[in-house]
């Protein structure tokens, strides 16, 4: 597949990637390749990934935890400590092998440690891939609340190697997939129906792709997020407070986070429905489509009032308002919409109806 | 005084500075101004600065324990929390008004909020206004090691208001004192020969305003520090690692940022007689310079072992090796110097020798 160029960097995939790697290490004369992994990760990808370097360098493994519960200012502090005792300076380099929660806190802790070294990022599941692999966004969670800290800041590349899917389990895709979904409903129903028509996770390399370049162009054109990019919010907002809210509550059944915003986007579609243009037929395809792919979540009228009590911590706020990206149709969405506080309601009842 | 133009943003004195505050305030509509403090400048600064705020404006005051011992990760996540907790969102500002302490961690707290919030730095300490007031450095301390943790990232604005150094012990002054003398050794004999025949710290004015424009146009040609940038750490390579050791060890004295690079002054500039073209007349006039400012601090053998441990974690190493500015003569400093680890013991012996 062709390299992806977005800001500052490329996205490489598969044989590619090895290659643009090894060119970028023999160029740069880092003083030191830190790798990154979490529990996961070391048993699984960085064998292999090792196996692909070519050439000699000094080389350090940091091992995180893995988990959302770790994604803490916390866990960057220890790295931060383990970085100054392995002796990192700013020629160094960070190479984040991980899922989301890994190359988010990675691309953070390498953009604060001594004011900024460098950073490459490879995903190893199919939500950083399609999701955190391009938008420079970094960070961590602060408390329940997600990515509250963090900073955009690009990585020197980001290499997507689809063998390391191999190594997730079904459920992982699927989170992964509910984000490629999303990328449907924002920006091509042609592309939603493809991915509707999905029954098979072996081959999705084509479809990553489509993925990868539909996020790349969004956050292209406002690297910022102070429009356009906000589209990649769409049952995000709903779904960020579903997902802090199961966080919190140990008894609740912790959501991985496209389950979450699978039901983000069942509830935003409702939205969409009631108060811009989304057809009903496209509300019905909405609601099966993820309802046949992820378990239907139940929410007691308790829950619902906690959800909504995280929602004015959404980071698009401004001014005390909560914004909302709606569909006006199937690949057409609106920015910066309002909803008055009675739809929730009705909105979390059309969720739960069968 | 005029406005100093820098990177994206103007440092404004005194008056002026209250006019292009109230000005920006009334233009940006932010949803929420955050004013951090410490104990000090909320006792003596706060008022007099409100005083001077047109116009009603939304405000949250958040006060911190002044003193490098609190520049820590740890008091950037207890004033995320509060940000949190007082609903700043994205449009909030936070207003740093503080020494260099609080206005580099407030830049660093106000860059990660949220991926970064907008900031304005009012330095009121000498240090602050003349070091910490441009170039976008912004960080906190990772335990003894200084500044380890932050980003380069630029406030609004910058407020220079000259009446806060009444409240200054001299202490205080004399330690932004010996960043002018930086200022001069490294880009003016001349500016060098007026701070020389300073008596008194009454009317600084306008000699704190040569300091802030000599320091624009280093950080204005190299915002990053990859060459130029780099001389404005004169005497900090020892003297960094002097604070950091004194800052590790209570039962030394706790030397003020000044007091401790004026040691480092004196050392580099033995370094730059033997290493570089630093007559000895010229190394004479600042060892005579800074020790009629600065009393003597003893250092023990063992003391000068842990210092030179210390500085391996400066920032500006890179491949094991430690990189030094030196002076080939007053006012023209040369980058990355090597230092022969045996005139370490020299340099420590030159300056405890009356």
């Amino acid at each position: 597949m062709q390299s992806i160029t977005s800001d500052s960097y490329a996205v490489h995939f598969n044989n590619k990637a090895y290659e643009a790697l090894n060119d970028h290490l023999s160029q740069k004369g880092y003083s030191k390749v830190f790798i990154m992994v979490d529990e996961n990760t070391h048993e699984h990808c960085l064998a292999p990934f090792m196996t692909n370097i070519a050439g000699e360098y000094d080389y350090e493994i940091i091992e995180i935890e893995s988990g959302e519960i770790n994604k803490t200012i916390e866990t960057c502090t220890q790295v931060w400590h383990v970085l100054s005792e392995l002796d990192g300076d700013r020629k160094s380099i960070l190479i984040n092998l991980g899922g989301g929660v890994l190359t988010d806190l990675g691309g953070f802790v390498a953009s604060c440690f001594k004011r900024g070294i460098a950073f490459i990022n490879v995903p190893t599941t199919l939500l950083s891939m399609v999701d955190a692999s391009v938008g420079g966004k970094t960070g961590v969670d602060l408390g329940a609340l997600k990515n509250q800290i963090g900073v955009i800041n690009q990585p020197e590349m980001v290499l997507i190697i689809t063998d390391f899917l191999k190594t997730l389990e079904e459920r992982q895709l699927h989170s992964g997939f509910a984000e490629m979904l999303k990328h449907g409903l924002i920006k091509s129903e042609t592309y939603w129906n493809d991915l509707k028509k999905v029954d098979d996770f072996n081959n999705l390399d084509e479809l990553i792709y489509q993925s990868v370049v539909i996020k790349n162009e969004v956050v292209l054109k406002d690297p910022t997020e102070q429009n356009l990019r906000k589209i990649l919010n769409y049952g995000h907002t709903l779904g960020h407070a579903i997902e802090s809210y199961c966080l919190e509550h140990p008894q609740k059944d912790t959501l991985l986070h496209g389950e979450a915003i699978a039901v983000g986007m069942i509830l935003e579609a409702y939205l969409s429905n009631e108060l811009r243009q989304l057809p009903d037929s496209a509300l019905e395809d909405i609601k099966t489509t993820f309802l046949s792919r992820y378990t239907k979540v139940a929410f007691s009228n308790e829950d619902i009032k906690s959800i909504l009590g995280l929602l004015k911590f959404d980071k698009k706020n401004s001014h005390g308002n909560i914004n909302y990206v709606l569909l006006n149709s199937l690949g057409n969405p609106e920015i910066d919409v309002r909803v008055p506080d009675e739809l929730y309601n009705k909105a979390f009842a059309y969720y739960a109806e069968s």
